[in-house]
């Protein structure tokens, strides 16, 4: 079983892919997000597994504009807990850091912790593995990257700060993308993308379906409608699965208020804590 | 009268700022959103105008993040048509050009554009007037910047290819801060962000304080509730003033709903077509 993910060996997206699946499958990184959906499409891989949101720095937007583009099933979700260090040359100490390097939502999430750094610069990269593998390949003990632990191991580095993310309750869910349907299961989730007319009190009515049968909505994301400046496509993520008859009921209600719905797929919903 | 924005002189926001208070007014460069909250609080500038949702792109989260974080005004609203402009050295050519360099929001703009470029490498920098200085500075033409043109003019480059945006249709909508609050007028908008107890159907209730007394919702957005994993803020701006009865009976019922309520404040609408 191939499952492809963003980012270099040592990503937390390949932790996440190892904690769902198990370790004995192979990962295929990818240098973009455009990269996973390519390689599910084609077949190359059998899964992806897609960062969407983070507890602390919110949602990746990218990717909820790649599921609409692509027509590919979400067949699962998982929480992983992220914990950010602080990893430098093996020879560096904290007082040589000049300048730390890092993917932007890993050096959002230690904002806090960079701001306590005097005569820092910050500067984005493209990966938070890759930022290690960066620094090793400088060979300049004033540059720092953030990572994980992981990571430090990998290209035999040395952490010079644990746990530097501003919030402990560092968490961000994967979407395990496939091109066919998964089993939702008796636990499930569903995800689904709408577009509405824009008209006061449409969202309003498309969210009545939902909640007039108490079905729990875990999560509501508008992206924008291109060509429409200032309409949305509106993604919710719902407990309960398009197998259940209410749920199905809920959705055929929706359709007589949206212009446009896709529903990307039931799957097994994962408790975390 | 001086007003901040973010990035170098030529930037879009800089354009946003003497449309909307006159080719009068002083225009104060900051390197950082962060900086024009800071530049406003001191009293070191009368306002600032600050992006915070681009038709293509989406919204900028950053800034709603830091509208919570500071105690500031929003007292207006300024929509802007963004073009972009591929900006080389004097001497480029279209087949010089190996790398693009940009703002994130800039190149997520000019995607479709960007693809149909072979062999060209991608680079998000912090601004995109500031790209140009960039490429003038290196000397270098390989390198080509995506910005207005305007910033083309400063810095005496050359444009390469006009209106390179996917989409014609390219706004972005801007926020004008102050310490106080503004007029609101006859024809207006209130801004105001909230967070509920995490029970099934808080959300719908929340908007249903809207619904029911007809008030039209122009955009809703979630961002995390930093230390409640997947619980959020929502920002919310609908249509009229606070001075309207209505309206205050409309957030007089909310207060019941919510844990946290706050008014950033009721501006003048800006009717840009």
């Amino acid at each position: 079983m191939r499952v492809a993910f963003q980012g270099e060996p040592g990503a937390y997206s390949e932790a996440a892919v190892t904690e769902h699946f198990g370790a004995e499958v192979t990962t295929v990184p990818c240098e973009a997000f455009d990269d996973i959906f390519a390689a599910v499409t084609t077949g190359v891989c059998d899964y992806g597994m897609i960062p969407i949101e983070n507890s602390l720095a919110g949602s990746i937007h990218r990717n909820y504009d790649l599921l609409l583009k692509n027509n590919l099933s979400i067949v699962g979700e998982h929480f992983l807990y992220v914990n950010h260090y602080l990893i430098g040359m093996p020879d560096a100490n904290m007082s040589d850091i000049r300048r730390v390097i890092s993917h932007p939502q890993a050096l959002a999430q230690c904002e806090g912790y960079l701001h306590t750094l005097t005569g820092v610069k910050i500067e984005s990269v493209y990966d938070t593995a890759g930022s290690v593998k960066m620094v090793r390949q400088m060979g300049d003990k004033s540059v720092a990257a953030i990572a994980s632990r992981l990571a430090a191991g990998i290209y035999e580095m040395k952490i010079l700060a644990e746990m530097i993310q501003d919030n402990p309750e560092n968490l961000t869910r994967f979407l395990v993308i496939s091109l066919r349907p998964g089993e939702p299961g008796s636990d499930a989730k569903t995800s689904i993308v709408f577009s509405l007319i824009n008209t006061p009190g449409s969202l309003f009515k498309a969210m009545s379906v939902f909640a007039l049968r108490d079905i729990d909505l875990t999560k509501i994301e508008s992206r924008p409608l291109v060509g429409k400046p200032f309409e949305y496509f509106f993604y919710i993520d719902f407990a309960g699965s398009i197998l259940d008859p209410v749920a199905a009921k809920a959705l055929s209600h929706l359709e007589e208020y949206a212009i446009f719905m896709r529903v990307f797929g039931s799957y097994p919903r994962h408790r975390y804590s």
